[in-house]
């Protein structure tokens, strides 16, 4: 049996244009083969003030099946979350336990940027003037290098309620990446003519209105990627504004109504405006008009990344 | 963090009264602390002819909380199962993975057959003439063992429809335990007389039927202990015998419902007949009737296993 720490498992993989790859090719993956998503198991734990998610994915084209673990947690009302898990990995054929990630919540972390970078990809024109990211913690930064792998924006802005953490987040993104990042701590400043707005939160309450963001856009196209609910109590987006998108894409539908940004819609106020896609369904493309692009978190990404750790670790003994 | 094998785990924990107190003490404990039990999580794997079930418990009671893998595949239409899994405990206080507990399912084995004791000494008369157990596999044989270590039945038989194994099954009986074991193959030679019946077995049919088993007990009381069924296609008594009950008794209610023996009948039916109660919220008394006691597998039992078993290798170092 395998057993991988952190340490190992960050020497191993980081956030590539590889690893976004391979999180597209799950995405596509063939469906006809035999497959099994049960629902996501998730523990409110007051104690810890957050959230754990155990999700699970079997499909008989991978060698390995996967039982994912993340938690989630604002101890002491913190500002900053803390992630914790592993991923336990089992053999196709024969159930057998193979492999041991004890990755803390790094690898969903990893996977959840490169779901992003992947949706944009497919999502967004080629040039993108004005991309805006909301929220400054860790996400907020994977979210960030994730855009950078696959487009060039002239502009970048990042929308927070606190100004120490946003210089942070600037400080951050230019020594790590060498980009200037412009600080916002009011909405209708930040999505000013913004081509694509990534929500990164963990708000319980809308952090994009429908007011302003429609005012903000006037005539021009908006992709708007919101990653941060996956829960029952977590959303991004006004209900209003789910509901002026002309096209609404998602990693999976029943997600997207369950812990997700349609959780408040019924499908009556559905039937009138668009008919939900899911991303493996669509075809590489940039549309006219408001895209949403809800992101809750799908298990078969846990499986890519997972197999792609233990494919490159195997190389690495 | 504590990385523990089967091996590690046999050696540290084994089916014994103290177990079976443990398990007890799990059933009884208190109510009003913040806990979280999310639905098992269950994944139902063709290739591997079997069922995955993800249990998870959190009690700020204990100082970790389990998210518990168990894994039980008949592959190649084989007779006998295998049991795979790994438990994952987490620090209830930082969310941090603190252990790993890689059993292969031995400790929800040893939790199972302990819960069973437990429930048939809170239930059971202190003397029992006649016990049967219907189940030749390895569960089966845990079963017994838990019997033993709280009643010592005059005659116990055990039902099963291969011969073969029915043998190999006794031949085990006499020489880990030093009793004689009576064979049968048919239902109605196998519970005439009998207080106590044990079902543990995968079957996805009743095993036990109301006309049968009613005629056999005559004017005497009886207590059957069905722990077999845990999933939506797993069932071991027909529906008229579970409407035939004098006292309804579970580990679960809800679960009972979604994953035992409860699944066939409707609210309806049940109001007619018994209100099921939990095991936790019963004095220890048996009743005069037809008791039948329905074992789904509780979370909470998950974490006691193994946090006793944390403490007793602890104790080792």
């Amino acid at each position: 049996m395998v057993i991988l720490n952190e340490a190992e498992i960050r020497n191993t993989v980081s956030l590539t244009g590889e690893v976004i790859h391979q999180v597209g090719e799950a995405f596509q993956s063939d469906n006809s083969c035999f497959h099994c998503q049960p629902p996501v198991q998730q523990m409110e734990l007051e104690p810890l003030n957050g959230l754990m998610c155990v999700k699970s994915f079997y499909t008989s084209e991978k060698s390995h099946f996967v039982v994912k673990m993340a938690g989630n947690y604002r101890r002491h009302q913190g500002e900053s979350s803390e992630i914790h898990g592993m991923m336990a990995m089992y053999d196709s054929s024969s159930g057998q336990l193979s492999a041991i990630l004890a990755d803390n919540g790094y690898l969903t972390q990893i996977r959840t940027a490169a779901a992003s970078g992947y949706a944009i990809d497919q999502l967004a024109p080629k040039q993108i003037d004005i991309a805006v990211i909301v929220g400054s913690g860790t996400q907020a930064k994977m979210q960030l290098t994730g855009l950078l792998l696959v487009r060039q924006p002239r502009e970048i802005r990042c929308l927070g309620r606190n100004t120490e953490r946003l210089a942070r987040y600037a400080a951050w993104a230019l020594d790590t990446h060498g980009v200037s990042i412009s600080c916002f701590t009011e909405e209708v400043h930040a999505v000013t003519s913004a081509d694509l707005i990534i929500t990164a939160t963990n708000s319980d309450v809308p952090v994009l209105h429908k007011n302003t963001v429609l005012a903000c856009r006037q005539f021009s196209d908006l992709l708007i990627i919101a990653m941060g609910a996956d829960s029952k109590g977590k959303r991004e987006l006004e209900t209003s504004l789910v509901l002026s998108a002309d096209r609404w894409v998602c990693d999976d539908i029943n997600q997207s109504f369950t812990l997700g940004e349609l959780k408040e819609i019924t499908s009556e106020d559905l039937d009138e405006v668009f008919v939900p896609v899911e991303l493996a369904d669509i075809a590489k493309a940039p549309q006219p008009g408001l895209t949403i692009c809800d992101l809750t978190g799908v298990a078969k990404l846990d499986l890519a990344i997972a197999e792609y750790c233990l494919s490159r670790s195997d190389g690495n003994h």
